[in-house]
């Protein structure tokens, strides 16, 4: 029988109807262990967002706009339908398509509460029913699923993590009695290595282990995490107050610990609707706000930010070299008929990295792209893509790498000869987009949306511009997109506050023809007179010549002059003669 | 007995435990006539906004920031509690102070649905019961309460209008259609105004009826409208289709329109819940979306928007008339020991409207504010407040009329010697954040959140904002506020579109000091490359004397000095010398 067979069987055996497969794992995470990769198994669709819904006879793939070709590409469409995961929402099939009484099946810890109110809603405008499945099914009938990741759990030093676990539970437990609440639900991996003072390996470019931790107003805690994965005793990772339990109890465990009519904050975004669920059993009352270790570990102690700052010099150093080579090398092999390809360039910058102190592996997988690749914003080089990166062309990277006192991310945009005008225009455009956000002032209480704008204002100005997000939050040695706060255009109510770190990255893209994005990382301050404004934290030079200098200020002219000057100071006597060259090119403004 | 007493009466009589009076009336907009004014009457608050909360023994009134000194004034500390509308809501309140079991009374007609959820919520947790009142509990015990109002409904011809109301409901009809909508509930006065062509006189500045409507999916409407305010007979109105019911029949027209499982479009943020209890009284299903024809009458058609350009110049004349006697006489009067006050410039500028053609009324109470009075966004001259504009001071003039042809809103900030570096600086950074929006290209699916910063970014610079909206829509000969569309910091997920008519208006208050705003009208026009921009329709000069003319930009100077110059050609012909001479003023820049 083949998978939607197998499927359709245990869908009967349950009295199901429908059943709804999300790509999230039990962490709502981007990053998917293989042992989690149900949608891909289910569908063939491999992407980092969607969903399917499979009914008895039909099948529907529900993904976003990166993903439209892909799906087409991966998935049968004489199986599959596909739908647009937010024009097309899920829960509009679900009213227009369930028939009355019918039951629409989900695993309640794959879905966050938001997304089950949705879904609900479409299925109870069909006067059907949405039900939680006691298991997953498709685990059920996936013969030779991958087991769960078991990477060791490691303590991440004081030193690093500027405060002790017992601190954070504090100050988190002194927030958890202001909102009246007696216990916390934490699902996110990367909350939970914040808190605990741990790290792990459970799934790619991220160092976090998967396991769920519940929180009491008094700072002690319970952590579900698979004891195999703890190679040390309780003691060596100074957990003073925290029991261990198995992650198969935990919603049992959510059961135990809520009080009759007690508060228990849920996020209702990233934490399982099982957690919900298992509240209300207990009789307790589920307070539905983004977690407080979210918002809290989002402000950098100043441990953490000088970390920070201490990990992208040596990053700049690891990208100025890169840059040196692929300056050189790219004309030179090219002319020798040896051409540089995408894929030694990501091996390049990596071995780049790995001389340099601290570093661990990359915070994602590198966007290595040569000319029309990089107009792909998500393209991975890949053995049937690799592409040559040709001296009349333009070449695009987007590259991270985890350090054991940071996360970095840049985005740097190459051209190897003078660029035609159409690019030069939109180069110059993407670039004083970059400038104005970063030199912005604005006032507290200001959020991402409200700033997104000054990042394509000099594109806008020319018709043009770029569909997707300017800047996101990154962790400290943890995720490289990290919550909550965002700029773009997308509402989020997250207040923008000094100490978070984000990125700025305006980009420009034409199809076949070039991509263009330009990426540092900031982080946000406080000034004398309480406006907030950016900070560079990204220190890899910004070369001119691909910039129309006509069309710069003054004062853009004086910040790129800056930028790379003060690089010299910072970077410069680390830098190999050729890096040194490298960074001198750039110093030099052409007329 | 007091009022509160008589109240808790019929409180206690109905079985209520409490009581929500909103200051909302049936069609909830932002005037209501003098019947309506059951806030005031029960707690002596006369603000625009807000709410009371009347239990057997407390009474809360809830105010927004605007009036927390205002309310303290009007109301009694000894029987009042203060609260804020929106940091601390009434559904905190509720959740907090309810007893179980109690039941909370509220009339169904003045809240709008979402009220009501958030309302319902807060009761909810306390386990109580709100309750839709079956009367309105201030209007059985408000013995002198003024009748509703009975101003003639008028036609409003085709020749101003641009399409025959016939036309406007197949266009309805067919959004209607297209959402699968059955039935659409109206009950914003200014929305059945524009699609039944006709106007009225119903609350102040407004020329609208208070009415009902209910459109059904083929065009066809049931008006419910009192039939002593139609002067003329139904023929004279050219309604084709369109039937006339008393407004007491208002809810029971809903039910007996709503076919069983029919869908009905009811405005969640606009129409009272009581139309949502109605539709599902009578079987059908809710469709709770922004209306119809709201969206439709933002973008205005080509005859609106002629009409609004004609009205504007004959406003500009008066203005510029007005500002000329202005800058002439006050230095003039204040000299002769006479000078001139804020209401009797408020009269002049009323005085050169009437001399212009098609005048009606002002579009709303004037702000005439002289020096600190201006620092009051909602200021409005009284005997008692009534101040002399003098030559060392500054003054604010915030201004606009309702025309047959349209309506006009503007604001102009006038110095009559040398102004102080305080105020240069800050009117520079207001005047470059007007310019920088006026000015701004935008693409397609834009929403006012997206831009409103561009206004700002002058005063971010200097560590100041302003504590207002930066932009408002605006009706044909109908509101001076109209929705949907918005310029300012709260999310507003509704795009700008081309025909949208708005105000940009950013400004600096100092308290006690000054005042400063800059306000014109403009249209969104779609540009041949597919991006929007705004293309100004006010025309009053700009003077250039309060402003740090090297703070200007070369692009901001020819702003200004085309702006002034434009007027000459526009206005030029018509001006007095006098008026010639201040626009030639303007038109002349300093060093």
């Amino acid at each position: 029988m083949d998978r939607l067979s197998l499927l359709r069987e245990e869908m009967k055996s349950n009295s199901l109807d429908a059943l709804i497969i999300p790509r999230f794992d039990e962490h709502q995470g981007e990053y998917c262990a293989p042992h989690d990769e149900r949608l891909a198994w289910t569908t063939g669709f491999t992407g980092s967002a969607g969903l399917a819904l499979i009914t008895l006879k039909e099948a529907v793939v529900f993904v976003d706009g990166r993903y439209t070709v892909q799906v087409r590409n991966q998935c049968s469409a004489e199986t599959f339908a596909f739908q647009h995961l937010f024009e097309e929402p899920l829960e509009h099939w679900l009213s227009a398509n369930v028939n009355r009484g019918e039951r629409v099946g989900v695993d309640p810890m794959l879905i966050p509460s938001n997304w089950w109110d949705r879904f609900d809603g479409g299925v109870e405008q069909a006067k059907a029913t949405l039900v939680a499945t006691p298991y997953n099914l498709v685990d059920e009938v996936w013969e030779d699923q991958p087991e769960k990741p078991l990477a060791p759990v490691t303590p991440y030093s004081v030193e690093h993590a500027g405060k002790t676990s017992l601190q954070k539970r504090g100050e988190i437990a002194a927030q958890m009695k202001e909102a009246g609440a007696k216990l916390l639900v934490e699902t996110q991996p990367d909350n939970i290595a914040w808190l605990l003072n741990v790290r792990g390996d459970d799934v790619e470019f991220n160092p976090i282990p998967h396991s769920f931790l519940l929180l009491k107003d008094d700072g002690s805690a319970c952590w579900f995490v698979n004891s195999r994965k703890l190679s040390n005793t309780l003691e060596d990772y100074e957990l003073d107050g925290v029991e261990t339990a198995d992650p198969r109890d935990f919603l049992d465990g959510i059961e135990n610990l809520t009080g009759e009519n007690a508060q228990v904050l849920v996020d209702p975004d990233f934490s399982p609707v099982a957690a919900r669920i298992s509240v209300k059993q207990a009789g307790g009352i589920p307070l539905m706000q983004r977690g407080a270790i979210t918002l809290t570990k989002a402000q950098k102690n100043s441990c953490e930010l000088n970390g920070l700052r201490a990990c992208h010099i040596r990053d700049g150093i690891a990208w100025t070299e890169f840059a040196a080579w692929l300056k050189r090398e790219v004309p030179l092999r090219a002319k020798a008929g040896n051409p540089v390809y995408e894929l030694e360039a990501e091996e390049r910058i990596l071995g780049e990295r790995q001389r340099q102190s601290g570093f661990v592996y990359p915070s994602f997988r590198s966007i290595s792209a040569a000319s029309g690749n990089a107009a792909m914003c998500h393209y991975a080089a890949s053995d049937a893509t690799n592409t040559e990166i040709l001296p009349e062309q333009t070449y695009l990277l987007d590259s991270g790498g985890q350090y054991i006192d940071g996360t970095t991310d840049a985005t740097r945009t190459f051209a190897f000869s003078e660029v035609n005008d159409e690019f030069r225009r939109a180069y110059t455009a993407v670039f004083k987009g970059f400038i104005a956000l970063a030199s912005l002032r604005f006032p507290k209480g200001t959020q991402g949306y409200h700033i997104d704008g000054f990042a394509r204002k000099p594109l806008w100005d020319l018709g043009l511009d770029y569909d997707h997000g300017t800047g996101h939050g990154i962790g400290h040695y943890l995720s490289v997109h990290e919550q909550p706060q965002r700029i773009g255009k997308p509402y989020n109510p997250v207040d923008l506050c000094a100490g978070m770190v984000m990125s700025i990255e305006p980009g420009f893209y034409v199809a076949d023809k070039f991509g263009i994005r330009i990426e540092n990382l900031f982080e946000i301050i406080e000034e004398a007179d309480g406006f907030l404004s950016f900070k560079n934290l990204t220190y890899i030079p910004i070369e001119p010549q691909m910039l129309n200098m006509v069309e710069l200020t003054r004062a853009e002219m004086k910040w790129l002059g800056d930028y790379n000057a003060d690089l010299k100071t910072i970077l410069g006597p680390e830098l190999s003669p050729d890096g040194l060259d490298y960074l001198h090119d750039c110093i030099e403004l052409p007329d």
